[in-house]
């Protein structure tokens, strides 16, 4: 299946009934699946005027308790940003698919990671955050989306599924695999129509008092410390008894593997540390890094952006280094395997 | 002064002409100054239709080469984001001042420091970066305002001054220097209309073939890494044979250096590390910190963000605290002092 | 059922399955009864950001065949002009209510019957109509939305039912009748997704061609004459030796009707014609007047607009008078029987 | 000088200093003109999002009491019909140009008069009116241009000059003459920061109270009549002792000329009625027409808009008959002298 088809399948399986999105390379083959499905499980497809009428769509059919999925490209994810980060401040669930390409700007169409910062740090204003998953393969892609529809509600917080155009377009055998049963409150918060059994409810990011306003913000900043412990994921790859170690994500994180076991035959002891969440950023799985590490290379499609997590997770005990591609071009394996070589003086 | 008017006054010296931007509080004392102003010296003021048509209306003006203003605050800013990766893209000078607000969605109207993600990493998409200034006074908000529309010439890039309510609501005397004399090198990209001497010039940010885009991006690399070696700024306040630091910018660092009054009074010895420049960060000035010092405390009107910066700053040397105030109030001189003794456990 | 609610219910029965709008006083209660009741029979409805928007979604609905509404009202229905050109130019079915209210501009929300221009020589731009449904009571509100489904797809044009406040507020029995079957063709020209056995299909409003769009304006004259034959419809009322006539549509049509009672109880023999159809307009009609007749009273909540057609229908035979109330009042009864023993000199 | 240019610099030496607009076909050079010559004036030209931005842009600064022109052709005009509600609402002087294009939809970029209704009846909402002038050459559309901008002041309306294609493209000597000087009262509701000296004013559309509007729809209605009694305008040409007329404006009214020559050659007497305004109307003109007049001809570059002002002016007085190109082509001479004759049965 292609990765794009796969992952608007994953969103109906999980029970996704509306989108609300605009047209962008490279990911429209989720709208045009979407466009097409939607209708036979009664939910709604909306192609709105813009990305910024596409986000307040979603805010306002997320404030229903229904789950909604948006997806578009990184300048369309730029122009939801504000959007994000009311959505994050009235606390609703939804999910939301970037399928990044090349920027800054217009930028070009081929795959890039050059859109960390603008998921992980958000361009939305204000103390939010959005759970950032990175598939590597499009099997995890369709775990991640999956679960994503849960992970939202239970923490009612925006889940960012990153992918980039390789992972968009590539087709690889999927399955759609029940994911592990979550304890999602029941909700007291949707907008259903008042009912005369209970109190009307209100969805809401405006705090005219300072002092709730802080209030509301120390609530969001607990909830995030509470994903933090639980939600972090990661994959530690070769890491027994490494001499040196690669930290990369997505498609990155793919060649990175096959550029270990190059130098494995080669007897270069190389491991990888692979975030699966962007944030909550794996900073813990540092700590697991065997004494044997001697440096850390960061893998990007960009100028390097996670570089800066990786270097709070390290904390000083590993010299950090770098290699990107920020143009499209996924890097090759021999150009990792060469700069490992490199940086190991081997 | 009061601080908003001083910011416009300080931009209508330094040769802004022109002014596209939507109103929103605490920072409309800046466009109702310019759209009284602007017209006297020959400019234009657009009130637009929405954030988004203002920051594409700048991106417009500033392909001409003339000095373009936009002034806004949180929410406004979040949605200027797309443009303002086309800006930088397409490698375009351009002042922006945001005048934050609690958040995040519409928060509340109360000074705030939780937009430093947004304006140091960036919600557009792609490797693009910012200058940001974080004046903590209003005299000192006038000086980078003034030498702001300079620096971003000499780069071609969007530099954002970052105030909040505080520094924009305040007054204070104020006085409008001339600011030291930087090498702009003469204009050769802006479009003014094509005369026959030379030929037409491109104003761009799609690199459809991915080596283009990868070179381009490097090319803005270069710029990027140039900027941080001449241009990052930064404070040392107290800091020789200091026990204790504190790191802070704008309004905050201004209540820590009362704190750090009164805990000098009291014996013990704290200094200030404040950047004037969050983004490029003052990474190099950590190493400048006297072997006295034992830990780092990271003060904030936000739950946390410049404290990622002063971890990677810190890299590992110094344990590092955090002290907040996310929902609009201003840390208060008693409640540093209270947290830093605790920490130094005195 | 109270006059909007009956709108609502009979687009509905209709076979209504699409609706995009965005709020507007004084016909909210159609959106709000839309927005419940579609999602039952599994259709879609969408607030959309503008009218500017919802008039194109409309446009890009009604491609596909389905049944497609929208309402609003009157500076709402003057954003909608450029897309109901582009639906009647690419001649697409849909059905627009217009519950009037006072102008220009913002106006009043009280009744009014001034949009008879808007409705029917359109702001859109080109040679173009919509057929316009002029109703006086709830009933025939009900039974003629029921129709104008038909009516649209007969001759794929856009059908406005024209209502005013006091038709939308108001409550009165009603009944849902089966409407009088029409001979519908045949969908040849919507856009379902291009299937193996059938060529792809285009919507289209534009002729690059001068020749192409002139043979297109002539098909769709060709298309409205056929219209004015088939489908003009008018109430003649105490016609008959009538010594005076009133020309009156929708509400004041109800208020002339009560007059004409009073007058007629005085002996002053007065008749009524109300077009129900605006466009096409009985001009036929005026041939049936009898000769008893001295001259008409037209009666509009306006300051006159359906007037001129009066004029062009009579051609010259009678005296055409005016009286009419322009601000959201209803006229009265005894204000029209005073204007018309003015006129008759009684 | 080319028709949109001189449209243009009439406008500038009319004392126009704000354009606001939105590029397209075939009125561009209007726009490029003012870009380029408004700022030398100390003016200002601002390309705004879209239609509906730019009138609204319009709104705002017709408020200011300066004079203001939009210029657009059909779709775009239509895209204003809710603007031109409100300014005339509102009673603000503005002129605004229409180089109108084949329709309906995005039809051709031909000449075309089918603008006529949206023109002389208007798709804004309310009973309001704007004036309407129909140039037939490039001097005369120069004039009334530069009336345009006095005649809007005078009467606090909005003032539209209708032209064509032809009008915009073709070439013509002109010359810039001063216009007759008219008694414009002293400004008394501009909105231009309230000094002591005076109240505030304030600028609306908007009467909550039903006698308010009304009161205000009867004010306009009252200023209607009296643009009727001073502003009408239309050539008679050759029509003492003409068998026939033709009823034309603009271009069409330019080749009735030539076919009413050539029909002359023939010793067949033809006569033209050409308005100059279309709104108001020269329905008195017609009482000037010879009794030696048969039959009426309307021609038009449409399927007949016109035609039904023409009907209301004959009153039933003459048969009226059409002929039309709807699609961009101009009428030949050849195509109205056979017409002609053909109704004249010679």
């Amino acid at each position: 299946m292609k990765g794009n088809e796969a992952l608007a399948e994953a969103a109906l399986r999980a029970g996704c009934k509306y989108f609300f999105g605009y047209p962008i390379t490279p990911q429209n083959e989720i709208i045009e699946y979407m466009s097409k499905e939607l209708p036979r499980v009664g939910g709604s497809f909306v192609q709105a005027e813009s990305e910024v009428a596409a986000i307040n769509m979603v805010y306002g059919a997320a404030g229903t308790g229904e789950r909604i999925l948006s997806s578009s490209s990184s300048p369309g994810m730029a122009l939801m940003q504000e959007g994000v980060s009311y959505i994050a401040g009235a606390e609703l669930p939804c999910v939301l698919i970037n399928i990044s390409r090349g920027g800054p700007g217009l930028g070009g169409i081929l795959p890039s990671q050059a859109d960390y910062f603008q998921s992980t740090r958000g361009g939305g204003n204000g103390d939010y955050r959005t759970i950032v998953y990175a598939p590597a393969n499009i099997q995890e892609a369709v775990d991640m989306t999956m679960s994503a529809f849960d992970v939202a509600e239970q923490y009612r917080i925006p889940v960012i599924i990153l992918g980039d155009g390789a992972i968009g377009q590539m087709m690889e055998p999927v399955e759609f695999k029940e994911q592990p049963k979550r304890d999602i409150p029941q909700k007291d918060w949707n907008v259903t129509g008042t009912k005369e059994e209970r109190p009307p409810r209100l969805i809401n990011s405006l705090y005219i008092v300072d002092q709730d306003l802080e209030k509301h913000n120390w609530k969001l900043d607990r909830k995030h410390k509470l994903i933090e412990e639980n939600e972090t994921a990661h994959e530690m790859y070769k890491m027994d008894e490494a001499d040196y170690m690669i930290a990369a994500y997505g498609t990155s994180a793919r060649v990175a593997k096959s550029a270990i076991e190059e130098l494995a035959d080669e007897g270069i002891k190389v491991g990888l540390l692979r975030p699966k969440t962007l944030w909550p950023f794996p900073y813990d799985a540092f700590d697991d890094i065997p004494s044997t590490v001697k440096g850390i290379l960061t893998v990007e499609m960009s100028v390097g952006q996670m570089i800066d997590d990786v270097k709070i997770g390290s904390n000083g005990r590993y010299p950090v280094s770098f290699f990107g591609t920020p143009g499209g071009k996924i890097p090759t394996t021999e150009e990792i395997v060469e700069k490992v070589k490199e940086l190991m003086g081997v």
